[in-house]
């Protein structure tokens, strides 16, 4: 029955071989492993975390006598005073007991799943249909297939600075240059487009746009986004537009996809922030490509990559249409209601300090504040006076790079 | 407050442009694309299931006069006979009342799952604390992190034929080479161990063993995995242990690790196969190294690895202890019973028909039939085999490969 040919038959005995054809080889004991040497491929090393590079290599030892108050991550659940909604609750919990989802779904999510997103997200200028839509393990599978399928070792990618780290994390582990854009305090941290448009060459497979932004809650209005659009289809560069916090927002921000006539949107977003249970990794890839330039090609791409590990759990799947459809209106209010009070908290505390110039934030759930150091002569830099933060009141925010002296707290 | 220099102060205007830093760059424009051309990478082309490359190029029309019946695939809910148990429900239902998993869990998984599966799996010949656990989305991505920590592109890994086609699509797609040992049918599914020896060289960075076996639902005894580990050890070459389908066994199975002296051993596992919640994504990784030759570089590496997209939803993680502790004994007794009932009915079955050639399994949920194809001179191999079984009975097995005469079927 087994008819397979044996390819290599060398044995690391010392001793000649026969293989099944007949053939003699040699030995080659030398070239095989004479002691164990096992070390951490390429890529796990490549897989940096600039954020704990920076966090890592901080003194972090809080003021024993005050509790720690971190304020450096973006997750919504961690002081318990913004819980998600019971609808999206009792939605697991019916899907639990339906036990209709315990099996494989497919790779790239139940069909009725996909089509509660493309309908919650579908609009008249960028509509949507279910096979428009792939599910994920949160949007970080999402933005990890969509780098993915888009991008070559070798290739570049444009990313806002300051900008969320994972695309930075991903791009590099995969070989990918990442080019930053620098987006301006002075503009609402809107993108210095001729800086943008200055870092593309035939090398850049994709850009990336994070609006609302994490870390600066800085939310574009339509011009903006329409000239982001237009350095796109200038170059013919493809967009992964991070919008996870889209709709959590105080002022009216269309979506990307909504905005473009030809240049196609990967649109990467998931339940984690607006139904705060990031927890649950519940992602999605909405594909927009009204003139067919990702074609079929890139769909079939996408779904090739989302057979690896088949990412988001089925209960969650489950849930999912009765979380979109059932979540009432008044709990997307509170939670944005609730951001706002808190930013306009901090933004007026913070600035009655000298030296300290926040931004006030429109959407997502972070604010930048700008440190002018002559101000703080005993500071060194930003990572410093973080540093100082922790120790004398135990108040955790992350400084959102050396150079630039700003920190970054999630309100 | 913006102090960072603009990289490549270049425009696609054609105009000369002068950079902050005040150095004069000609245009690049010629270099800039000037029209679309969005490919899929080479990675996503590169991402290959076997078993759809097999299937999707087959014709498959079911008897409209009778049911199609399934058995292609490795999901035990399918037919609804084999539901979960009570408490595995429960646990869930409990972890989403109890609001504390919606938020982020580490990326590894919660410290008190992790505790409860080195709990479960921990034995006095390989014991195992919380830090050798790493949860993730599915023993897929579990598989994903252990072939991408262990392996470069240029390495080659071993891997079982006939075996789990996921291996060779993260390998493949990696740029890893795969190299096939043979299973030997008349030997109960065996490793031929000479094959397998012979295909190792200096590149060789990971050998998978997957006991119990899909698709062969064969069980290794303790001396042949004794000397799977001797060729390992010989060479110096860690072991990825699918162990998935462990403890689902009709014999006595150690784990590979409990009988490893010095191979360092990355098992992976999960609650699909034995808690029949395939669709929930959760996996782990128990990381045995009890001569450190992974050392903790191998270990930093998953962790760098794990927090890609930060797999496992925490509603799982949440109940895993309880999952892992409250499920009763006869919960287990029972799945496997019934799947011994399920085996023996298409051994017999199978037996009676001249030139099917079945391999009773003892273990997993898959039964291997080698077909003589003398016997049946209708047919030109195993794939023509299945598509007329398809179209005259409707059912649908695997062909296990083109050139072995095998079907592989889900009992
Ligand atoms: C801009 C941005 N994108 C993506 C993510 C990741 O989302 P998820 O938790 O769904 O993977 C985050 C999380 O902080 C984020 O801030
Ligand atoms: C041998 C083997 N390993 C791993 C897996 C994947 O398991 P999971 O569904 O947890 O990703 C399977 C599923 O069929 C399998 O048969």
């Amino acid at each position: 029955i087994n008819t397979s040919v044996i390819q290599n038959g060398v044995h690391g005995n010392g001793v000649h071989h026969v293989n099944i054809k007949g053939a003699l080889y040699p030995t080659k004991s030398k070239s095989r492993r004479q002691r164990w040497e096992v070390k951490p491929s390429e890529m796990a090393n490549n897989t940096l975390n600039p954020i704990r590079a920076i966090v890592d290599g901080m003194k972090l030892t809080p003021n024993p006598d005050k509790p720690m108050i971190a304020l450096s991550i973006g997750d919504p659940t961690v002081f318990g005073n913004l819980p998600t909604d019971g609808a999206v609750l009792q939605a697991m919990k019916d899907a639990i007991d339906s036990q209709k989802y315990n099996g494989y779904a497919p790779s790239v999510g139940y069909l009725q799943s996909r089509q509660a997103v493309a309908n919650f997200y579908s609009c008249p200028e960028a509509p949507l249909e279910a096979e428009d839509v792939i599910l994920t393990s949160g949007c970080s599978q999402a933005i990890d297939l969509a780098i993915s399928v888009l991008c070559n070792p070798g290739d570049n990618i444009l990313v806002p600075c300051p900008g969320f780290s994972l695309y930075k994390t991903l791009a590099v582990s995969m070989g990918i240059e990442v080019r930053l854009y620098n987006l301006l305090p002075e503009k609402s941290w809107e993108v210095d487009l001729q800086h943008m448009e200055s870092l593309i060459d035939e090398k850049t497979s994709c850009l990336i746009v994070t609006n609302p932004s994490n870390p600066c809650g800085s939310v574009f209005n339509k011009k903006h986004l329409q000239e982001i659009l237009k350095v796109a289809s200038r170059h013919c560069v493809p967009i992964l537009a991070d919008e996870i916090y889209c709709n959590m927002v105080r002022c009216s921000s269309p979506s990307l996809a909504s905005l473009s006539s030809d240049v196609p949107i990967l649109s990467c977003g998931g339940l984690a922030k607006r139904w705060l249970v990031p927890g649950w990794r519940m992602g999605w890839i909405l594909i927009h490509d009204r003139n067919d330039i990702f074609g079929t090609e890139i769909r079939q791409g996408l779904v090739k990559l989302s057979q690896r590990i088949l990412g988001a759990c089925s209960i969650v799947q489950g849930a999912l249409e009765r979380i979109l459809n059932n979540t009432p209106q008044s709990f997307y209010n509170n939670t944005i209601g609730f951001l706002k009070s808190n930013s306009e908290i901090c933004f007026s505390e913070l600035s009655s300090v000298p030296g300290l110039n926040p931004v006030m934030p429109s959407g997502a759930m972070y604010i930048m504040v700008g440190i002018d150091m002559d101000h703080f002569p005993d500071f060194k830099n930003d990572v410093d006076f973080t540093e100082q933060l922790v120790t004398e009141q135990s108040v955790f925010c992350l400084p959102a790079s050396v150079r630039r002296h700003h920190l970054s707290s999630h309100c």
